[in-house]
């Protein structure tokens, strides 16, 4: 049975300030939480309908009916986990790092984060307008990878300043990207939903990239954010 | 005022069997509204809060109120328009056809369908199981691309059997695509979230490709199919 106290602490893990405030975030899903179960994730607490065989101190049994009652999916899978949020670690200057200005979308960043994961991006970083990568839609998006990316919110601006990298940004009339040198150390900024980079971000950029339009030019569209990071990130890699 | 008889006869169209039985559907947003306008759609209804200025027997000027009543969105935008569904052109076997395998989300296929749009693909051809694209969070995701990809159900197997072009299918174990020869006639083959692509399909595709992993490759992770379908789309684009 799970108390009232149990509940209300788990659904205000829902929302962003008190993440922060308690510095837990909730996952949820028998893979995922395996996964990181595997990880350098600290587990706080699991509340599933199926043992996982570990401490009982930390392992709650429960119904399906309070699972019901403590999911944040239309479709409760089984487990519902808390972990401790980790602090982030240091970025690592040595490879390909991915920053994003004002990503908003949870579903966006939880795509972008699993597309780092699959490239081998180890450091994205994130403006701090950008969506929580905590947030539990985020993380359903992630399916695990959220492991094995190192995400930071830092100052931008200031972080691309003092970055000793190249930096490139994707614009809608930045250059051919097929026909750029990518090198496999730098950082590749993407911007947000609506606005793309803005003009504080744009001004720490060196290489303007964009995705060529093969359709109709006369049409005023962009690619979704994370389907152009995926394009991006294959085009710097493949260099290799 | 809306009359009942007309908000049954829109919330219906949320439905499948209802939009094959009408032969309408419904989209949303002044943008994409007047995308589709411009294109070879026909619009039967329009349900807006502020005029479009087009004949007064299909544009219905409603409030905000009635607005929401009808609206299959969370936070409504301002029209709401009922147009005719066409009838699909056949398909044009002299370009690189995309062809998908039961895909059930419906964000992906509005993810395809506008990734189509961007990199010239005339045709997208679906396997009866694959989500409608005329289902509303499609045609929320295509952001009117779908006025300009041809998309056709048919029986896929069949299809891809009698088609006298190369066939390439996504697969996690498939060749490594950055060093795979494609041409720029053809048909790639993406396959269902969860299982990939069928066995009666595998049967039909010549040549499997793959998108290397750089990141930890013990992880049996496979990326989300909109943005493999991303990845193959500019590889099969960028060698023109």
């Amino acid at each position: 049975m799970l108390s009232k106290n149990q509940i209300k602490f788990i659904k205000r893990l829902g929302q962003k300030k008190y993440r922060l405030a308690e510095g837990y975030f909730v996952v949820e899903g028998v893979k995922t939480i395996n996964e990181l179960l595997q990880s350098h994730f600290e587990l706080h607490q699991l509340y599933t309908t199926e043992s996982f065989n570990i401490d009982a101190k930390t392992e709650n049994l429960i119904s399906e009916a309070d699972l019901k009652r403590i999911s944040f999916l239309k479709t409760p899978n089984k487990a519902l986990a808390v972990f401790n949020i980790p602090k982030p670690n240091q970025v690592d200057c040595e490879g390909l790092i991915v920053a994003l200005d004002d990503v908003r979308d949870p579903g966006n960043l939880g795509t972008i984060i699993r597309l780092c994961d699959w490239f081998g991006i180890k450091d994205l970083v994130c403006s701090k307008q950008t969506v929580d990568c905590y947030n539990p839609k985020v993380l359903q998006a992630t399916m695990g990878s959220i492991s094995r990316v190192n995400v930071s919110y830092l100052d931008l601006s200031s972080f691309l300043n003092k970055a000793q990298l190249s930096i490139f940004g994707a614009f809608m009339d930045g250059d051919n990207v097929y026909q750029a040198a990518l090198p496999d150390k730098g950082i590749l900024v993407m911007g947000n939903e609506a606005n793309g980079i803005s003009k504080t971000i744009e001004a720490e950029i060196n290489k303007r990239i964009a995705i060529p339009r093969f359709g109709n030019i006369q049409v005023t569209e962009s690619l979704n954010v994370a389907t152009a990071t995926a394009i991006l990130l294959s085009e710097f890699r493949r260099t290799q």
